[in-house]
């Protein structure tokens, strides 16, 4: 039977061992939302052709955070990510900016969790930015689109 | 006209000057929802009457990252929040796990984020820990629900 | 004769070049102990089949701890844990509670500095959730308990 | 009753809310003792009258670690340290060298924690320089000798 | 006679006891100087237009560092920055770029090394960026332009 | 035609990908400049017999913050040093400090920029200690002196 593997046979809380498993080249990639009003969306995509936009701070937010991942979320293992990278898409007719990242490393354990990382920071950091000017933004579908590597395979998500 | 306060006239990113702001107390409260499938859900909740669990570990989580959200966020203020909170509503109808979080300082700027930042990250330590048995989480609905203190006054989102 | 690897031939400190060592696994455990009144360690035992209780929060944050000892101890490689354990023993008889962890990680320093750092973090936790009720508390009795892997090969204390 | 205050009604765990509590000046004092056989302890009292020493590494180490208190232990808040100071005293005739540190602020919490964190973070310093010489050392005796300021009013250590 | 504040009356280090400085509203700018070869330059400066670019990397790096400086240089107090700027000249005809920043909070301490701190980040990430096109590049001149507040009184660099 | 490595062809900041460079031995020499007074440089000097001094202080300073360089800079790499040094030549003939760093790994990345962090945070470390008794210090040619390892092949500043 399927159980979590972040806890143990008496119910405590662990870092999982990862020392046997392999040395391979793993990626994931992750997505979320910023919803905010028209007026709010115009201000960011008219702000991002110019310099210190909102977007360039999120970014960095996102790739920052990516790096802390394990001293944020407990029983995560420090890794050394090898690449990160945060995009953005502005998606006026939903009313909304889409935050994408993608993570990649050489090591044991899979970084979905790095990626997811740096989608919400960077979508916080947008949230930010922007909270003097519309107080009803929200953050929606934060989720894991692929990830490759790892004896549990290639996977991603249907219809994306 | 309303404008982003993170950015200059320049349109370079600046950390806005609050030293003119009265130090007032200022609460915020902020929430989220984790989906997961029926029975990754039951996992959580049977598990929450074990010591170990994973909302104990999430929460931890949340009330942490609440400290280091200016650390996180490239322009907010570091600040000494004097109460932080965590909570977690099972909503299995909805599929859903409910988290809150209130954070709370007398100081000159407001706590939305150090909110938001706590329930992400406690968020995401759900979604780390079930991750074993369930690929199709999301993080949903992450938003602000009230705040009080300040110059702009109380505000609380209407029929929550 | 035998010295200390941490200070240079001119009495200045350096972190030690380990780029020589070989890269195997390496395990060690540490244990320390919080002494305190029978009255506290009730409360605490009690607690430990609630959620959020006292052991549950000292748990992660030792194991959060072992995740930084290269940022708190100066000359520490910062290294990539593989594993890490706290585990806690009530001794009501000898009025403590036992600490004891578990590191691993498949590199080319040893582990013990973590092993005791995620010790002394979870004692101190343990401390502060119980200080309110006890003033008395001390810490005790932290040290290695054994090691494995490297150069200098296995050890372990004796009758222990 | 005397309860934990770091525990709800519900028992899950909280960052306890101080903005009720008056802004005074807080003091605490803690020590702490690392045991090491006796060419060891020459070997850093020796050092001891040289650049870049053992004791000298272990003072920063215990003024950086007071400062990373709230990063370190869960519940405890963020606070703005005053004055931190870190000593060191040698025991030949105990074999071992006793740590004592001084923390203090102006502000709505206690800083026992603060104290106890150097005390604790500069012992696994001195550790982590001699372990190479002396596999046998264990820290001892942690524990606050000393507070002020507060609601609870002065309090200290009898015969000490 | 004048003294190191940081070092006691036995030549140890200590975090200075500001507790009774008074609190005012204190400012510092702080400037230096990255220089490298007129190609590189002009790629910076042309960069600059466009969103993603060098100055606006360095500038979050150098506001995020002055929020770090007391977990950076040892002795520093931790404080809350009420306010931070990084700004950017290109002297193309002194074949340079120029760092200046200013820090303000109310305190009871100076930010001097919260501002250098900035300055010397966003130098050394300008560094980062272009080190692929130019090995040569080096900082200079990084000093204290002026400082405000305080019991030494208001203080500036003549003829800048 | 060269260009900027961290910025991709939509002009945005990235994370390098470094998962197909090769796993070699890198090492890095960079050094800096403490310009200041001479009574102030005498203090230092003669300090530098005594315990707890400044440059024992500035020397942790520099090794710790090289294990911080990703946590800095925005784009650099998380990575585990092998070693590192940092050390310090009074030159009272030009009035300065010179401050030598050397850092070392085995991974897929240089350690220039560890190098030159841990440069610049031992000379602002120097700056604080000294600020009291001299306002007039300024930091100078921080540079790269050295490199070794990577597909890039050696390099050396000449005449130096």
């Amino acid at each position: 039977m399927s159980k979590f593997t972040h806890i143990d046979d008496h119910g405590n809380a662990i870092m999982v061992d990862v020392s046997e498993k392999n040395q391979t080249t793993r990626t994931s990639q992750a997505e979320g939302f910023v919803y905010m009003n028209d007026k709010t969306l115009a201000m960011v995509v008219e702000g991002s052709h110019k310099k210190g936009d909102v977007l360039a701070v999120a970014r960095i937010a996102g790739i920052q955070a990516a790096k802390k991942t394990s001293d944020l979320i407990p029983l995560c293992h420090p890794l050394m990510l090898s690449s990160v990278k945060v995009d953005f898409d502005a998606q006026p007719e939903q009313g909304r900016i889409r935050v994408l990242s993608m993570c990649k490393l050489t090591g044991q354990t899979g970084v979905e969790m790095e990626a997811l990382t740096a989608v919400s920071v960077a979508c916080l950091t947008v949230y930010d930015m922007c909270k003097a000017v519309d107080k009803m933004m929200r953050i929606e579908g934060v989720r894991v689109l692929s990830k490759s590597g790892g004896k549990s395979g290639d996977w991603s998500v249907v219809n994306d």
